[in-house]
């Protein structure tokens, strides 16, 4: 994660919570006060968020010496050291809140990421993240992604094809829709077509769709989707990846893993992970 | 909420997500397409997130025609309207994805926060947030809480005073600190103390304390402390209010409403409210 | 104060005077000259400024050694040394008026202050300032009335709340107004309600205002208000705080101060202080 | 002046006074109540701002109908009407303070510009503005230099050339200096020197310098500069032009501009000019 | 494009130029005086820039009314009229030069890119654009190549994987680097390796990357890199697309057309496209 | 060139072309590994860019060791060295196309600049900029320019007063122009008036214009300016600086020196630099 992305993200999070100053620190604790403490997990968790902690306590007061204990994708348990500080005490203390909000936030997405990892059960699959972010903390929230073992989908809309049923209906076909992105856009970027239908997916695979997002399909229906690509394709391997999508949870990512999909997406693990519980014990 | 506040985090939201242009859109979608489409609830809501809304499309394309058809504070039936939107086909699909991520993530907290309210069976307790917000969206999320129901705590380190362990053992007395903050901190803020024990809530009693925060306690020792409280001040009606605060849940939010406090603090409301699930469907 | 808050408008002033450069200096300081200069009071003078000064050199050139002499707050006579400098001339010279209009301004408020609470002669009594601060300058200004030894009012419309004629008139009453703002506000901030009459200060007492704001009152008004207040409340001591306010000069401070209100708000402090004579002179 | 540059200060003067909201609007007008509002003089003014407070009211709530009434460099009685505003009235109430504060501080700038003219009493001489402004206001106050009737010297750094003693010393000489300047700086400058004696006058003049500042002379002195001046370009017209400067108030201006000089420049009128008196009366 | 990206870049080119205002006009031209003017070609031209010339007179006054008259990627021969301005006199000549300087060097871009492509004479073959741009303005360029008939590459580091010498001597080999790349980038990204040689080439293809960039190759040995690429996908039709690239100009592009490949990238179309003459003239 | 005026359009560079991070490098690139690079020039080069350079360099990892081993305005053969790079491999890889697309351009504008003074071949003569740069880049185009030995013309609109067609027509008069600029603008500025014919050009003289740019006039008609502008002032030696204007170029430019004209004003060399060829070589 380069460092100047996260800086303005870590500066707009102080100016809301510090902004003009910490007032209760400022009148009880004198400025030569130092002090050291640790930021330790309360539960279990997965690590994410420790380049965004020690941006905070740089920005609030550079002199604070932010050792990490852990590193980002740790699995932790309960008691774990995550980080050291040292340095003023009422540094510390005014900042205490937003690193804390920072890394119980995005370990909350790397940890519930992890969860769904597992629960795929399936070393070959891929549980990839969605546009479906927090505004503001989307490069964030696709590293904790990242660390609690998920892969990453396209960041946004400027840098990958996705072909809707709208664009689609613009366009007058699914052939149309990836003749016309496929002249068109950047030849870096592989095209992506959402069906609903085996009949759509046929439609794409014939159009050379590279990418085939299988909208809210029960599993016995992916099983289908999987089995007409091969055909597609047989005798040789199939180039197309499918992505099963839509709704997707804890208790249903098991059985779609064993349908023979690529990928699976799911909105959950950055718009609905709750935060993990964090805390910051003094020396 | 004043609009100039509110476009900076959208602005964000939508350099992340759309920067430097929809590319599927702007291959496959006509520029002179126009279209109308509505947001619809698609589980039962409490909205927050209009205006983050409005102002979403409004940057985007400025001759989108945004009409909300409910208001914020509405507890909607899944298939309620929410809102109609006539314009550009591509500016609408560009900026369906922000838009509704504000919808779905401020939804989330009005809907966990009236949970909440609800839970708490009591009209004259109030259900305040804390500072465990997430990064860059106070401001909104602040506004979400009042919107399910909810009534907010300060907003910040700079427009409140609370007087934590770490300020007391500085100053060195919880009189000292109160003192301290009371002599010198504008004399339009109310000046909170947080305690862990019923002698500690003696002496910010003593100390004068405005408010007293009642760290992690269980509701027998918080019916005490509302008994000390009112003994202090008696025969005279109590002056200090009391705040039950630290790891409050939906099932224990009941039996906390009845000890007799006068407000509950719920940082759940805020960092782990789950996404509330809303959709965009063309006409 | 915190640094982060503070670059900001450092920043904005060097971009105004320096911006794409100094003209003179780059063409007649040769670059590797390097020279010394102290700040010195050219007046009586209490000093503020001087983070804002030193973050000025910083920014300019960050091998600028920037040696405090004084503290923010001390009372200077003419000829004493606020501050030393080392290092590359032309970057000091490039600095040294934005510094200056910094520690000329902010030293002015403090120094004005400190003749108000000189003025008001009364240890008990609070100077303290309002929002008619200089457009971007609040914060600072805020900071420089404390070091002249006044207090702070509410920082902004955010953090405070006060009831004027136009919010009674739209409520109904004070009655009213004060009871929508006890209900829905953050129930850390007092609530303070400004009266033109000794009829409207019952109506803010009864109604159970924190604080009163008394508009533009004569002495002897301000007198019989404090003997309806403590009337109010007798026999017990009375709560709600008084404040002072309107017009208030040098002259006619000394007389409000024996009145027994609390506070005197002054405008001046911030919206007419002359700057104070410093200078920097070259070792 | 040119709308975008006002832009940036206004925004940062609303969300440092607004910001999160005004809370006690919020809490006791009714968001549908309407209402008009004059700004009135309460005191002699020569006017400035109304851009500022235009693009105030704008930016807060752009259905606010903001009419001039005067335009900025009137001289207006007290009692004068400034400008009438029509619009919701919690929007209006949130935006005045910082309309009026831009107002009440630009207006003191125009007014007291507009005394030293006055003072000067001589119609051929300049009163000219320093580069002693408030810090991110320089623009909006040498606007206000104008309306007084008053001239701007430089902007600052980047638009002028102005050799002082340290440039003199580090290029060796006036002449070297001026010389040094000639050869790099753009053709479009005219090139001053600061002088303090008639010696240096004759340097600076042999040197061909544009313009000479004669830094805290008495009228005597001043007489002779300009007398030292004439014989140099005699029996041509002089070329050079000549300004006064350094602690010039409005008692002394009056005999300074007596002596012959071009121009008068005092940085007073930008750094020490009291707030006037402007507000605003509902309708 | 989208407007609000465009906001920022016109936005620093007006305060570039404009800034503090355009003194010549406000102190000559009458400030109600109106006028209209056209934008005309002055050579032949492939236009692009429209939007940021459009957006350059909106933010300096939003009343100018500007007409496009010819749109982005027409070619124009000189004379031709490109837009039509009505308004303000004195804003229309402010943010002449900052119109024209978009409108000139975006359609020296485009002009140049319509004469590569020409010169490639294939119909079939893509004229693609690189990394090296103009700071600032890639979003624009990028947009002026595909307005002469171009087609773009990945826009940045983050939305393509291209991996070259260094990046292939970090990971080992051709086969771990790809191998890495396809495990954890996302997977909507293809995958391409820059080769020297066909050694080279062949790992690459046997690596499975989906782009290949043949840096620096002569026509002969491009021949021989498209037919080994046949040859390893023989009997299939291959599915690795072959991009030529170094120092390609309009002399050398032609053959290089004709040797298979499927795309040629040019450096010199946006970082060496002089500008094109183009005027404004008054009504 | 100062620091803080740079920062900014260094970051915007980074972050449209990193951004979210260089993908290739973050999944083939180990962490620690470190390296060093040299950037040698490809071509001759007249050198500029360098603080751009190294400023990218430290915002993309400040632990990388830039190092000069040349100075800007340097003419440099092919195979010079430019600057060291010591640290994280993968940082430098990522920053590596920025920090030489400023190179590359600005030392594309010095090396062109240098070749227009070689033309001019008479050392009297200054080879002046104009305001045709590219937008965002101007600071750092006119200090190229004086790399390559140019001088600068104005900055901007703001910092020069120069007089066209439009506006003499809307004043009315050269003479009323003049004389109202004279009156109203800055006396730091000169006033430069532009002509097309020799009659215009006595007016100008006849109203005291500083300079007079001569626009597109051919080397018979520019010296015959020069005749007439020293009869004007016959037998003082002549005031007016002359500076000829309008479609220069190489060729052309050798027998406009000669004509003796003071200026030769050319918006070539910053809006049609093409770049020059610099590499980064690994050690």
């Amino acid at each position: 994660m380069n460092h100047f992305a996260l800086n303005d993200i870590v500066t707009l999070a102080l100016m809301e919570d510090v902004g003009l100053g910490d007032l209760t620190s400022r009148y009880t604790i004198p400025e030569n006060l130092v002090g050291s403490a640790r930021v330790r997990a309360r539960a279990p968790v997965v690590l994410s968020g420790l380049l965004a902690a020690e941006e905070t306590m740089r920005q609030m007061d550079s002199r604070i010496v932010f050792t990490p204990l852990a590193a980002d994708g740790d699995h932790l348990i309960p008691g774990s050291e995550i980080a050291h500080l040292q340095g003023s005490a009422a540094s510390i203390l005014s900042a205490e809140r937003v690193a804390l909000n920072f890394l119980m936030h995005l370990s909350g997405v790397a940890t519930l990421t992890a969860k769904f990892v597992t629960a795929a059960a399936n070393s070959g699959i891929a549980v990839v993240d969605t546009r479906k972010t927090t505004p503001g903390l989307r490069f964030l929230e696709k590293a904790a992604v990242r660390h609690g073992g998920g892969r990453n989908h396209r960041f946004a809309l400027y840098d990958g094809i996705l072909i809707k049923d709208n664009h689609i209906a613009a366009a007058g076909s699914i052939a149309k829709a990836v003749s016309r992105a496929r002249f068109a856009a950047p030849h870096t970027l592989k095209i992506e077509v959402e069906v609903d239908t085996l009949d759509q997916l046929k439609e794409a695979l014939t159009a050379g769709a590279d990418l085939v997002l299988l909208d809210n399909m029960r599993p016995d229906l992916l099983r289908q989707a999987v089995w007409v690509t091969e055909n597609f394709y047989a005798p040789m391997p199939r180039l197309t990846l499918l992505e099963a999508s839509g709704g997707i949870n804890l208790d249903s990512i098991g059985s779609i893993a064993k349908t023979g999909v690529d990928l699976i997406s799911v909105g959950a693990i950055t718009h609905s992970a709750p935060s993990v519980d964090l805390g910051l014990d003094w020396d």
